[in-house]
């Protein structure tokens, strides 16, 4: 059986608690598929929120970039900080506008960043990324020197205080006259897919 | 000629501003495609980053959901939010590890969120969400009736200090050495297509 996050107060799952999960497994298989989180810090002019790719290994998610990164410079210095993760897999057309919806797998993380500086921790972490771009991809480049590893900034979040929501499945009615309405009703998947590679 | 947002100290590109955009139709563009945004709000306990699906309609993008969600009742209250748009277009694959990135278009958008009470307003923003999701459908199912509007918060956020930041083209090399490594070098186009519809 899969293990279990612990539940804090920050990552109870309020709204629609069936659709929560604290459980490790779920949380990385999203953190896998996903290629982009959205990072949030609180900054002197107000809470910010930036995109960038990340990678998880074992049970630290990692992101970054030039020391000079803005976000990567907020969240390095042991502060508090929240990134969500979101895959979309389908629209989801009800009879009713009022029960549209999408079907969602997303991750929610609070914690603390910290910045990785051994060189060979940059390393393996650098590879993981490019192989989660496309495997096999860090055996097919040249990997970073140690110029390029020092002007790398990596930063390390603990997958400690997180938690997943899921919502699956098909439209939902309210009364039995909505369902009866003479509208389509069902979902619409999505996915994302590869284009043919442009050489370049 | 296009319209330009006014620049601000949070909207400034700092980093690699060529990649940046204050133009009004560029910005539009993306929070037209995009499905998903990203809002960020201060909590008692810290940054707090949740996805949610919204709507552009005119100069305001729009989010919703029931009178009891968290992230609504937390920045309806005329606070500061901020709210991250994100599209990934492509993988970048490099010769060098270092180079390895991704072709992206994004916004960020900084501003205080207002409740919306009009039901017309708010019947207008639900029926454009809909015609987002699949254009004809706000004909093609039962529209919001007067509780099912109350039963909505919906929260308005202009689009006025907000930039884009943009990736494009292929991958770079710094050094004649690197551009002449063995390695394959180019873009995988990453594209959201939808499946057949499933009925349910």
């Amino acid at each position: 059986m899969s293990e279990s996050l612990s539940v804090t107060d920050r990552t109870r799952v309020r709204r629609k608690p069936a659709r929560g999960s604290h459980d490790r497994a779920v949380v990385h298989a999203i953190l896998d598929e996903a290629l982009v989180c959205h990072v949030a810090f609180a900054s002197e002019h107000g809470p910010v929120v930036l995109p960038t790719t990340f990678v998880r290994v074992d049970d630290q998610i990692y992101i970054h970039g030039s020391p000079a990164n803005h976000l990567l410079r907020a969240v390095g210095a042991n502060v508090e900080a929240c990134v969500a993760v979101t895959l979309v897999d389908a629209l989801v057309l009800a009879r009713t506008a009022f029960h549209h919806s999408m079907n969602y797998r997303s991750v929610v993380l609070f914690g603390r960043g910290a910045t990785v500086e051994a060189h060979d921790i940059k390393a393996r972490v650098l590879a993981a990324l490019i192989e989660k771009l496309e495997p096999g991809r860090s055996a097919a480049c040249r990997l970073p020197n140690p110029t390029e590893l020092s002007a790398t900034l990596v930063i390390a979040f603990p997958i400690a205080e997180a938690s997943a929501k899921i919502r699956t499945g098909p439209p939902i009615a309210d009364t039995p006259e909505d369902a009866l309405l003479p509208h389509w009703s069902g979902i619409v998947p999505l996915r994302v897919v590869r284009g043919e590679p442009i050489a370049g």
